[in-house]
């Protein structure tokens, strides 16, 4: 027999039991995500899809990232100016210039000379931390999840959040999308960006700003070539990786519009992948875990079924 | 394993310096470790080093990952027969297998029809959790760390350890590695071994025997393809990495074998390290954390010094 959690045959004899009249075990989260209802999923809008397309691999193959903009109260100022970015076609040309094992793959204008779009907003450092509105405010915590880091932690609107007194702020988990940014917590236009590719940076929290995550595509960050250079950026020119183009998917031909959704936090489906994630009782696990972190709890996203 | 309490006076002289108007800023952890004195290293024994040279990359390059082995009284049994396994040269002519995002790339042999050395130990599954002998006990905690799956972690004989009631047990962070096994917990022989290549999938722990950690060329494994077939395997032959060889290090030629060494614990370095990884103080930072996870306090790993 196949080494079981660890192989593609095992995967069918889970799906293909031996003892078809046995109680059915428990599902796995993947199970419970499958199983959820239409109207348990939420749509992504199209007008918060920033899609990047890096060159071509070696191969000649396509290489598309797909990044889920984040919805007020969060990051606005810097999201305006990735709209503005992207609207202005700044980043084609523009290259993955930094890969650092185990924490960020990060893009954007290599020389630093590239000059930006007019009006761009310089965004306060009050805003890496944001207050909920009084009538939504409420205490986090109802996934019960203990964090190092913050008070309470919960996942609200699809977004992973923590909360320490009456702030909220996003957290780093992989592959969330922040603003590369000086010693000056000002400096950080949106122009460079980076994702988590390793164990959640957690200390990013509320120092970087985050504006996203990576919804689809991040084997085409997390598996580049790691530079080799000061803080992982590449050390030469030819080893940086050209974006031919990052667009608002409403820019983009309605055909090939990316469509998405995701499973949401306040579903029954969403409950119990929670619980499963904490609590692994499918046929491979001995002990379930009796808890999670909040990164371990990543909220599950998919392409919308036609 | 010793049990160095930090004490509340230190701890207080750590996160409030009584000099905070010197010119100097606070340091960042890597330049904590980069000061720490040379009796705070201690050496990796040559025995305990696992060397896997992959074949060359496309471009000729070598590819050398390097591997700690877990010392007593943790998966002795499943070490042992990785002694074996690497003795008998029995990974030469082997593969990586599968890559998956953000979890595991994993090696062994594809084919899973490679006759094992003889003698190999079958493991039972109270090993996956270990009883630290009665005379070495001491409530694991002294770094103060909030853990979501046991009621203490910490840093032990150089080794990230977790702790619930009288048991404790070895913790699944970035880099470590495990043994590949079926549903029934007996079937890891140790000669199936995966690493972890993205945020800790602590879910694992007490579920899988962890054996060791790479200390050293992860990026060979993390920056690998991911595959494409059920859960990451490689979908076709041509695409799994090939395993030039993996010896224990005292079978290389003296003059080539590896010599690592990590920051003790114990040290004064550790524990200054350890804090700032929670608390980030050097000048980038606008709000350091007040917490890390364990795996966020990586035990630092250097090649020693000549």
């Amino acid at each position: 027999m196949k080494h079981l959690l660890l192989s593609a045959a095992a995967a069918l004899s889970l799906a293909f039991p031996l003892h078809a009249q046995d109680a059915a075990p428990p599902p796995s989260p993947g199970e419970i995500v499958d199983a959820a209802k239409p109207d348990e999923w939420v749509p992504i809008a199209a007008s918060d899809l920033l899609v990047m397309d890096l060159a071509p691999d070696a191969n000649g193959k396509a290489r598309r990232v797909v990044i889920q903009l984040m919805p007020a109260p969060f990051s606005q100022g810097w999201i305006g100016n990735i709209r503005k970015l992207a609207a202005a076609r700044w980043w084609d040309g523009t290259s993955i210039n930094r890969v650092q094992d185990n924490y960020v793959a990060q893009w954007g204008d290599a020389t630093e000379k590239k000059p930006l779009p007019q009006g761009l907003a310089t965004v306060p450092e009050g805003d890496y931390v944001q207050r909920v509105p009084a009538a939504e405010e409420a205490q986090l915590g109802r996934l019960r999840l203990i964090d190092a880091y913050a008070e309470a932690v919960d996942v609200e609107g699809g977004w992973p959040l923590a909360q320490s007194g009456d702030l909220y702020w996003p957290v780093h988990c992989y592959g969330m999308v922040g603003v590369g940014r000086n010693l000056s917590p000002d400096t950080g236009t949106g122009a460079e960006l980076y994702t988590v590719i390793g164990h959640a940076p957690r200390h990013l929290d509320r120092n970087i700003a985050l504006v996203g995550r990576v919804i689809s595509g991040i084997e085409h960050l997390s598996s580049l070539p790691r530079g080799t250079g000061a803080l992982g950026f590449y050390a030469t020119e030819a080893e940086r990786v050209p974006i031919a183009s990052i667009r608002i998917a409403t820019d983009l031909p309605p055909a090939v519009q990316p469509k998405f959704e995701y499973l949401s936090a306040d579903s029954a489906s969403f409950a119990k992948y929670a619980d499963a994630r904490a609590n692994r009782r499918d046929p491979f696990f001995i002990k379930p875990a009796g808890g999670a972190d909040i990164c371990n709890v990543p909220v599950p996203v998919r392409v919308r079924p036609k």
